[in-house]
């Protein structure tokens, strides 16, 4: 018998190689049945012009995996063991159709989560984007980066082979206590600190700490999509409580027993208020009382403008009720994916369980080059430029609010890198302004839809607000943007007008 | 009235800030109250002999935080909206025993996993460490990687400072895909990969997906640690199926009703043995029939002495059951933290919804390098070398145990980093000989207690076997340590004889 075999001479894979594979699909495909001779080695090498050699190498692989047996050298043929039904016809239908047709029983995912959209691929389509929370490509420190690369590879490969500590580069721990005790009046012990992806990973550990189905977990409303979606997944009851100029809402907190509370202090996501002192002190008498941890995302504390920031509450807590999360992609960037979290010394253990269970922690050149970024100071200098480049757009972004619509109705101009206009109104609503926008190349966004804000509903802000991110666009565009927003509406208000008439 | 202040003119801190935080504490420690008027500029600043305008600005800061109200220029005090209960004493005690003391409600973690000891903190203290699993550090691509750093950080500082594709970096997936294909038969596309920051994170999303309270989850036993205590962590029920030195015992498997199956085909762990061909076609004829997911973990691949590695399940599979995870723990390095999982179709789309919920996706700049490393070949030619080194340190290690014992009875020769020594009969159990072992300063490791082993006990390795991993020593270290361990057998024997006369 002949084998359909073809040997292609100009191909990379070795003869050997390619008989093996073909041998292998004749049989997976049913075209060789189990005990179905194969030609001996000397027939097969004529067959096809390949020294015999070439042949029985591919038939010692076959053999070797048990694809095909031997008795006593005389013949080769198919492994008689090959269960029958496994040898499908390769078939060009998509795996999902055949499996839909065929599978006896299916699987079951129990996975009902949502995943938040701070990566939105559709996004990225309009010229002028004041999507939230972008920091300026421009601004990173790439040559002192380059050269703490440089330095920390330099005979200390085996920091790159071997497993670190789950917690973090103790380096990097102590670096971070230090700026945090100086930046945002925390005293945190190294020990307290954990390193992670980014705020994302801080959540998931907190959650698997505390959240079964049925925790009540009580969230700023509106909040940050990737907490509220991320809580929701592992079963939690998340409980809205609305958010002020001065920050979350007390008083409708009291009658909460939520276990965790999440909020945004410094620069509230997506509204941009900052939660005043009276109300974080009650924040953490409330915690106390209630058997609680307040889960502190400072995101956005690196830029303050107007004034110093407020102490953090992690800073103002003696008791230890906060959990305090950081993170880099702000203030250097999304793409580092390092963030860190402070934790009570209860906690610390079992938190650095879920962290080892989860990923046995972080890489380490990326913490070693941050811990010496850091402890250098290079951070703070970092820090200074960017904050003063940061106010410079928003500065600008004011000035062309004001130009284009007169006196304006902004939130969280303290800080961040974003702003919350509240529309004027003879506006449209903020859903249908943020279309006009995007008709015209401009990206603004809604507390619902757009950016990685989530809204409950039942707020004065739904509507009636957009926010305009402005970190990482130049002058020229912000300008642009504004003037282009303005056209538009001045375009509906006389269509309107007209309607009317 | 005077303030209890120092100012220490030596101290880096800036005059300002030492008498904002001295205030503050005296505040929150409870020396003052609310209401309670504090000294007027000018007199505090002559008080400690500091210009007024520094004082001036350590009150503004404390008037802008909340903690000091003014009333019309004329008096400034401790603000009355602080909230009594809170201005605790700041005390020594350490804060968790504060807290048993005092908090009315205490906070209840619901988290009651276990963590892998991948990196077990006490171990490092012996001088001939066999701890499995632990490349060579020379073996680190230095040059190369140094070389891909710094091309990739040129002038792509955006894939810095922006999230990238929470799946991964497009040219990583391909690059992998290319690899799957020609190195394990897996006919993989780019769209069902997704970078992980090892298997451990790829088995937490594979959890996620499947697993609630009381899913049945079948598992070698032996098996890995971290895969046994992730799933466990999620609420699974664990059904342990014995391990032969033919793999998993296809037989015990079928009783089960699993949803997902844990396998290590191509050098189980922690046995070693590699699963025959019969075999891996029977498993995804059951997780066909079964409705389940078999989550081929195929870490020690790399490496492959003797003979041409088996196919992975994945490529032999024509259905989808199978979920393939692999790393670069093993071949370049667990400190870089970068592993995959290539997924049937339909699974794709929710398991990036977990991981971007975990953690909105890898750190670019690793993806990049790793990216060039794979697509250039130079992985390639990195395998081969670290392959030949290993299997010198196999070959030595086996000749060290012929040597000083004689015949010795191994798992896993056939490839990996380790195997598995079963002991003669004359030995003491698994469990002392570790004992003994590490009193002459070298470390080998039971299935059981030490390295990331999981035994479900039952099973015929438990108290005779012992594992040695020779990838991160020295010729001369393997056989000084199995001298070491040869000489203090023969002390026990010798001793144990002596008892018997």
């Amino acid at each position: 018998m002949n084998l359909f075999i073809e040997i292609d001479r100009a191909s990379k894979t070795s003869m050997q190689n390619q008989i093996y594979w073909q041998i292998r699909k004749l049989i997976l495909g049913g075209y060789l049945r189990p005990g179905q001779s194969v030609p001996a080695t000397r027939l097969l090498s004529e067959q096809l012009g390949v020294s015999r050699n070439t042949v029985s190498i591919a038939y010692e692989r076959l053999i070797h995996e048990g694809y095909l047996q031997t008795r006593k050298a005389s013949r080769t043929f198919v492994s008689s063991s090959l269960p029958e039904r496994l040898l499908l016809l390769e078939t060009t239908a998509p795996a999902a159709q055949r499996i839909e047709k065929l599978r006896p029983v299916t699987p079951v995912v129990v996975f009902r989560g949502r995943a938040q959209t701070v990566v939105n691929r559709s996004r990225r389509k309009v010229p002028i984007d004041f999507w939230v929370g972008r920091p300026n490509a421009a601004t990173f420190p790439s040559k002192t980066w380059r050269r703490l690369i440089l330095k920390n590879l330099s005979n200390r490969e085996g920091n790159l082979t071997e497993y670190g500590e789950p917690a973090g580069l103790p380096a990097l721990c102590t670096a971070i206590a230090n700026h945090l005790a100086s930046a945002r009046g925390i005293k945190a012990k190294p020990e307290q600190i954990i390193i992670v992806s980014g705020i994302q990973e801080a959540l998931n550990i907190v959650a698997r700490l505390f959240i079964e189905k049925g925790t009540q977990v009580a969230m700023e409303n509106p909040c940050y999509q990737g907490a509220a979606f991320a809580f929701e997944s592992y079963g939690a009851d998340l409980l809205p409580v609305q958010v002020d100029e001065n920050g979350i809402r007390i008083r409708d907190l009291i009658n909460h027993r939520a276990s965790l509370l999440y909020v945004t202090p410094s620069h509230q996501y997506p509204t941009g208020c900052t939660l005043s002192l009276d109300r974080r002190i009650r924040l953490l008498e409330w915690a106390w009382n209630n058997g609680s941890y307040i889960i502190e995302d400072d995101y956005d504390s690196d830029f303050r403008y107007d004034g110093p920031p407020l102490t953090a509450l992690a800073g103002l807590d003696q008791r230890g009720c906060v959990i305090y999360m950081g993170t880099f992609s702000k203030s250097i960037g999304a793409g580092l994916r390092v963030g860190y979290v402070v934790l009570p010394p209860e906690l610390y253990e079992p938190a650095i369980a879920v962290k080892t269970l989860l990923n046995n922690g972080h890489a380490w050149l990326d913490q070693a080059v941050l811990a010496d970024f850091i402890a250098s100071e290079s951070y703070i200098r970092h820090l200074r430029q960017i904050r003063r480049i940061y106010m410079g757009a928003r500065n600008c972004l004011v000035d062309a609010l004001t130009g284009a619509f007169g006196r304006v109705n902004l939130s969280g101009l303290d800080g961040g890198m974003h702003v919350m206009w509240h529309l004027p109104d003879h506006f449209p609503p903020a859903m249908n302004l943020k279309e006009i926008a995007q008709d015209k190349g401009v990206g603004i966004y809604t507390l619902a839809g757009g950016g990685a804000g989530y809204d409950f509903g039942g707020g004065p802000y739904t509507n009636r607000c957009v926010m305009l991110g402005y970190s990482s666009l130049r002058e020229d565009e912000i300008k642009e943007g504004i003037n282009r927003i303005a056209e538009a509406v001045g375009k509906v208000s006389d269509s309107r007008q007209r309607g009317r008439k």
